[in-house]
């Protein structure tokens, strides 16, 4: 198995998981998965095109509308990480 | 009216727009908005939390599985700030 398929399995079985029992182990789980996608250096958006992958395979029937706002909120992330690169870009140039 | 509230009307009036329209105008909005979070230092998961706030204010009945969703998604992106706050404080000590 890939780690985009990995990682997506993952994510999808704690948020589950979280959605079922909203309990402390759940959100402990959301900060490690977090831990471990920035130690891969996974963007914030990427992030939440895999909560859209998970949302959608768990909730098939999911409204179009509810869907659609997702994909907003996916495309001002998508600025996000862009305009963050940047930044990056010019600290290191600093450095 | 003040910034925060001010922020929520116009995220909420873009996100309406791209739900009905999903057109090009309303993805532009997103990315200028998103441009005018970045330059007052608005972390992801603010954005994530106006994104829970209008999404609810839009749809009063949104079913309790996918609130819990989207705060699982908060809780990823919290600790995600945290860590890339704590990334920025280190090169900015290497500076």
């Amino acid at each position: 198995m890939d780690t985009i398929k990995a990682d997506l399995k993952n994510y999808k079985a704690l948020l589950r998981n979280y959605i079922e029992t909203q309990d402390e182990k759940s959100l402990y789980g959301a900060e490690q998965i977090s831990k471990s996608f920035i130690k891969k250096n996974i963007l914030p958006e990427e992030i939440v095109n895999l909560h859209i992958q998970a949302i959608t395979e768990l909730y098939p029937d999911l409204s179009e509308d509810i869907q659609h706002a997702m994909n907003f909120l996916l495309e001002t992330m998508i600025s996000y990480g862009l305009a963050h690169q940047e930044f990056q870009t010019l600290r290191e140039k600093q450095l």
